[in-house]
């Protein structure tokens, strides 16, 4: 009924249908802003700096009265006044004379350069040596060259950094408006899944992905929200997956999700509602039984049970489509350059995320896969982060170039 | 008194001084233990899996039953009771019979490999035809091959990752020991700063530092506090150190570390205790009026005034001194890389840290230097990360590769 999907495809249709998701918006302290994501454009009311300032310790001049200054023949001004940080000058500047003034400080009027202290020398008769020609504007912060009133500084829809943060300091924003968190609802599905303070019996095991998949997902601009175990049928999942779905913006089913497995979860995602399951099996290596739902404008997945195929498909489609869905999907993502310290064959037509550790050695970053089974958990945490493989990709030669991106 | 000290120097006078910083420990729940620091060496308790687990869902099979077995040939065997998720069978399997076996299923006794359903056939009439021979432990991960009981799965001082925490659930640990988080204490120097709530009067500029640095250092295991404005004298400034030294592992004083301004900052620190002032100047750009200080095993610091400066070297050398205080300063940081999209001269001698602005255009990663006077905050705003340029570097050239490190 569903076609497998190639990876580029799945994040295509990802793409194209929770793109613009609608959130709502909360005014925060900019102290809690950092990585939240900005709900209104920033217009400047201020000019900044909002005075001539001096960008060093030094004197400022009538630039003119220093032209052709050198150590030979300096120019000769008499010192007036003193300019103190944070306040006015209470005076002006005639030609002839100059005036202290401090990093920082408010060019005295008149005054259109500084010359730096140690190009200037002090005899302490009231006169100053200046030994260096100063232009007009020479160390010089114009008032509005940082930012003028009226400009747009930072625009709607940007995840806000530490330096804009500064910035909207800097413009006396104490808050702000931002999105919203969106809500990651996490449902764990699996007849031998129990808790993980119990003691497994029998075939049992304990839940990993509830705790994984809350791990990837949490940033400051989502809020993770576990809905426990639920074991494998229909009606049980279903009033689960209804309360999640009802409470949150994105639901994740990890387990339930393969072929051949009592395979409740796709059901219960398309009597959700419509348009239903848009994606049954991505051609990836880990997570080829991955769902993609969209009910209303909600995301409803169901990922794989085992726990590291999940957080392989958590880290790549899952944060894919909260990015997607915030706006924030196109930023550029760092990676670890590397060469390969081993061979790696071919993944006949799928493409896979290979999990990899990292080591230094002298000056070389090299990089080793640490492939298993993919049911193993310690393979995971012991890798950093992965190597994707291309479809058509013959495999990873030892010494070659690679990029690794680490884990969310 | 002070030789100004380059990068290079300063960052290993930082792993000297502050390398093997003593953290007590809390005891936390795995669901807060994301990017905190293991206290403890974690040993598992368990085998994982903790009996011999099916990959796949198939038939599990006497191996030496399918020996020879082909689609033209193949093997008949004889269905006996069903392996249910999370219990153990309660049956054997003898020579000539097999029994259905779902992923994570159990297998029951005997038998030594699981023949994925795709290579047999049922023609339901209680005998299953095997098409594909079946090697001893195919598509079976024994009892201890992810984790064996005594192993050594996660060493005290790493920084814990989502797949960390998958493991941790994994060996039934609810709750773990990590280093509590380190205190960062940030005060804000200078007559002319007022609050961001304040409209600036005369020359006065507001707080940008309190709020920029405060984002920079803050993560999840690290806790800033801000100390708020102090103005510029050496009293004032000492009993808000002394405050801030006794409840922080960190202090941060920006502003007032130029010589030449009222330059109380290094007088306070040297008065805080012994042995105090460690590097005063660096030859960088920006960050040159740079001071770090040590105060029996805590670090003071002080920071250039100018917002762009202090954010800089809040990213370079606070965060190595940070890493380098909780054990966690080798790491691998990713970049992104690019190519210059324009020329930028030398930096005559001192190394540079020079804010850059990231664009994708077609398959290129273009590199845009955003440089301009260094107190401007709207450039660092508009800038996503840095590149840095060596000492002896003659600039960069239009269509060099480079990497991008991310602002933190």
């Amino acid at each position: 009924m569903f076609d497998v999907k190639s990876v580029d495809e799945t994040l295509r249709i990802i793409e194209k249908n929770f793109n613009g998701y609608q959130m709502e918006y909360e005014e925060i302290s900019i102290v809690e802003a950092n990585d939240r994501i900005l709900y209104e454009d920033i217009i400047s009311q201020d000019n900044i700096p909002s005075f001539n300032r001096s960008s060093v310790d030094g004197y400022a001049v009538i630039s003119s009265d220093t032209f052709g200054a050198s150590d030979a023949i300096p120019a000769q001004l008499n010192i007036v006044g003193e300019v103190k940080m944070g306040e006015k000058p209470s005076f002006s500047i005639k030609p002839g004379e100059t005036t202290y003034i401090p990093t920082g400080g408010e060019l005295p009027l008149n005054t259109d350069g500084v010359v730096m202290i140690e190009y200037t020398e002090n005899f302490d008769d009231g006169d100053i040596f200046i030994n260096k020609a100063c232009s007009p504007g020479s160390n010089v912060v114009y008032k509005g060259d940082d930012v003028v009133v009226g400009a747009e500084v930072i625009k709607s829809g940007t995840l806000l950094k530490p330096q804009d943060i500064g910035l909207l300091a800097a413009l006396g924003h104490s808050t702000i408006q931002v999105k919203k968190k969106l809500r990651v609802g996490i449902v764990s599905t699996g007849d031998e899944i129990v808790g993980i303070s119990s003691i497994p019996v029998g075939a049992q095991v304990r839940d990993i992905n509830s705790y994984a998949l809350y791990a990837v997902v949490e940033t400051p601009f989502t809020t993770p929200v576990s809905y426990g175990i639920v074991h494998d049928d229909y009606e049980t999942l279903k009033k689960v997956v209804e309360k999640a779905y009802s409470e949150c913006d994105v639901v994740l089913i990890s387990g339930g999700s393969s072929v051949g497995q009592k395979d409740v979860t796709v059901d219960v995602i398309d009597d959700l509602g419509t348009p239903g399951v848009l994606v049954h099996g991505i051609a990836v290596k880990p997570g080829k039984p991955t769902i993609i739902g969209k009910i209303g404008e909600k995301a409803v997945m169901g990922l794989p049970g085992h726990p590291a195929s999940a957080f392989v498909v958590c880290n790549i489609f899952v944060t894919h489509l909260i990015d997607t869905m915030l706006g924030i999907g196109k930023r550029t993502i760092p990676a670890v350059h590397g060469e390969m310290a081993s061979n790696y064959p071919s993944n006949n037509g799928r493409e896979e995320y290979l999990p990899v550790r990292i080591e230094k050695e002298a000056n070389r970053t090299l990089i080793y896969p640490v492939h298993g089974k993919s049911s193993l958990i310690s393979i995971l945490s012991s890798s950093s982060g992965y190597v994707h493989i291309s479809r058509g990709s013959e495999g990873l030669n030892n010494g070659e170039a690679r990029e690794v991106v680490l884990w969310k």
